[in-house]
């Protein structure tokens, strides 16, 4: 939950808790289990939320509809703006009781391959972190490459390509009386490649070798 | 990976495999680990595909622009029309070395919190093939619920409405002089409660007993 994060725990009452073996498996996260509230019942957990999402892998006599996963998110983010929501995680064994899902105002259910379904608590609340961190923000683009050069200019490549034309023809390669479509072809290939400086002077300096020509110069 | 429909594993160089505790762990899914491939190198396992898909945390050098965990489910389930695409994770210690990245036409990373971003493998396992389901198939309407009864009709709605509005003139919590907006605020909760018959029918039978009217007879 902190790699997506969320930062607020609450526990209904854990069978061991402090417990040396979650501290172990908070793997540098025991900020949050520090900060865990500790609490005896649900209702006492949800006091005070404006929603609260059940996960559940089962359908439900008299549930109110269920949601998938997704959706629920994106309610759970929309709802914020009125105060703190709750998502509900049952025990590994037992998962959440009617009556507790009942206490719930909305039920949610990760879409699953119905010939084998049963997904881990643990990976059910990695799954909903996920989803409700992307419904939260918009993740923007994914971040630069640091080794990644500036791009190549549109001259840059029209250069290369007539390069490498004229190479392909110099070679005997390319018969200037039947060309097809090897220019169209190699500026269709280098556009989705999306070139940068330092790969086309590596591209001509190649070429210019390959040619005879000694070195390349930019 | 079976939770979310996927079945084909490969193997670069296990250290132990075939191993009893992934056997343990793997609850149920024994038949992936039994059809699992071993495969000596990243290019033998590649070997055939059309599209391999590398996650990484880290930022790389020279590596091609990322893509988000969801982009890229997308773009493997549009290329498995071509052939058959691969998904590539590195061990939980070191993960892919850049050679093993270089091997894969794209990258994709999962959103994570900045300041807390180790996901440990199987948790991304877990992400990525949810959002390979979800690029896969539309999961449709979530099932419906088993105890659901039939939806009450228009009329019964407009009775029970008429019945709740009567029952509080005539018990006086309602001032026929000054109804204000009760009836349209009582409409208003009972449609977004999309309520069934059968709950329509309870609720008239206490607003009638409420009244000392004796049974509701629908």
């Amino acid at each position: 939950m902190k790699v997506m994060g969320l930062s607020r725990l609450v526990l209904v009452n854990p069978q061991k808790f402090p417990d040396a073996q979650a501290a172990a498996m908070a793997a540098g996260a025991t900020d949050i289990l520090a900060a865990a509230q500790v609490v005896s019942s649900l209702p006492e957990a949800l006091s005070g939320t404006v929603l609260a999402v059940a996960m559940s892998a089962r359908r439900r006599e008299l549930a109110t509809p269920a949601l998938w996963a997704r959706e629920a998110a994106a309610e759970m983010v929309a709802q914020t703006v009125h105060g703190d929501v709750a998502l509900v995680f049952g025990n590994e064994t037992a998962g959440l009781s009617n009556e507790e899902l009942a206490q719930c105002r909305r039920w949610a259910m990760i879409p699953v391959n119905p010939d084998f379904s049963s997904l881990n608590v643990a990976a059910a609340v990695q799954v909903m972190c996920y989803e409700l961190r992307l419904a939260a923000l918009n993740p923007g683009l994914p971040p630069e490459i640091s080794g990644a050069g500036l791009p190549a200019t549109h001259d840059e490549i029209e250069h290369f390509v007539t390069h490498l034309e004229q190479a392909a023809l110099g070679c005997g390669f390319l018969d200037p009386a039947s060309p097809k479509r090897f220019t169209l072809r190699m500026r269709r290939l280098f556009s989705r490649a999306v070139l940068e400086k330092e790969e086309v002077n590596i591209l001509r300096g190649l070429l210019a070798a390959l040619e005879g020509k000694g070195k390349f110069r930019p």
